[in-house]
């Protein structure tokens, strides 16, 4: 087992198998102290809060999986606080997508003059970019293809699959009362027919969920949710 | 002769047959008493500045008309600086439609993990709200369908003008030597049919163009290419 990587909440080892191995980390990001998922680095250590993620992510993966929507998963160690998943290559250098049911954060930064707060949204779909230094810009079709990030028929599939997902999770929620306001995925071509597929995780950290319009802090989610 | 608006660099007025007229004036959007067309607020006056605008924008809009490319202009006097439009009416609270050719400005402060400083685009259109307070935002098809600004029919009509618009202007500053970076467009529906027509002005304060590598201040356009 090789190490390859280390990421701000997940380390990346590459195994025997050709597989990868990824290792849930309990640094959560944040700043001052103050878990955020939407920052940029680490900002405090949580005990239990990679266990807690991978928890929450291993249902979603599987309950996709049962779906049939393609996804990296492999499987997954609780105890160890390890998932196993097919190797995926990102588009570019990474980008984000987002699904959004009703109007807040940086949607409503943008788009308040015509939307007001929490807002219905009916799945909308966006793109951002992963860059740190120019804060993940949000980027359209027209430009990830013309920049030779993502093809436009992979825009389809890749918009539709998010959709499909944020779908699921959004039902999978709304049976414990839980209202799914927006999600953030990750996506990545795997095998020789650079097939797209979900990748990373789905956990608290990656969406925002309301209970009796009150928001579920992430690592409550899990709680909640399990 | 009614006056119904009082824009930052023009006055517009109601005529008796229904059209209206736009008053070119001498003030120009900046900041610290520099021309900065990109600026929100009116920065200085520069005497002849509303006769530059209109002389180049009466040259593009009679060059369009020609070739069957459907604006608001009626007529234009120069020397009142004056023009006489049809009335139309701009979508939602107003939106800028830019074509890029070559990635500059913003486009490379919000894509420079993926391009390079002056690298050819491919006429790339992108759309912004204008909204002052939120620094005019960009804003994908999906979202303009789904906030009810604009139709996805309609922004397929918007794209394709946009491009033969910008395409016609490039080809026009070539024909003295002048490369177009990229162009801001304004666009709005006319008559009962809701046609989708070009509206505002084409001057140098709607676009960067360069001569032999060097950027041209927007006064200086109309002297060079007139």
């Amino acid at each position: 087992m090789k190490h390859i990587y280390t990421g701000k909440t997940k380390d990346v080892y590459e195994l025997n198998d050709g597989n990868y191995l990824l290792q849930f980390k309990d640094d959560v990001t944040g700043v001052d102290g103050v878990f955020d998922p939407g920052a940029n680095s680490v900002g405090l250590t949580i005990e239990g809060a990679g266990r807690s993620g991978l928890k929450l992510t291993k249902y979603f993966f599987e309950v996709l999986k049962e779906k049939g929507i393609p996804t990296h998963y492999v499987d997954a160690d609780i105890e160890k606080a390890t998932m196993t998943v097919k190797p995926a290559e990102v588009f570019g250098k990474g980008l984000e997508v987002i699904c959004r049911y009703r109007a807040v954060g940086s949607f409503l930064r943008r788009y308040g003059l015509y939307a007001e707060e929490g807002q219905p949204l009916d799945a909308f779909v966006e793109v951002t970019i992963k860059d740190d230094e120019r804060q993940d810009p949000p980027i359209s079709e027209d430009a990830l293809d013309m920049l030779g990030i993502l093809s436009k028929d992979e825009y389809k599939v890749l918009k539709d699959l998010t959709q499909q997902i944020s779908n699921v999770v959004k039902e999978e929620l709304a049976k414990k009362g839980i209202e799914l306001y927006d999600i953030k995925l990750e996506f990545g071509r795997t095998g020789t027919g650079r097939q797209i597929v979900l990748i990373d995780e789905i956990s608290g950290g990656n969406m925002r969920a309301y209970k009796d319009g009150k928001y579920i802090e992430p690592l409550e989610l899990e709680k909640l949710f399990l």
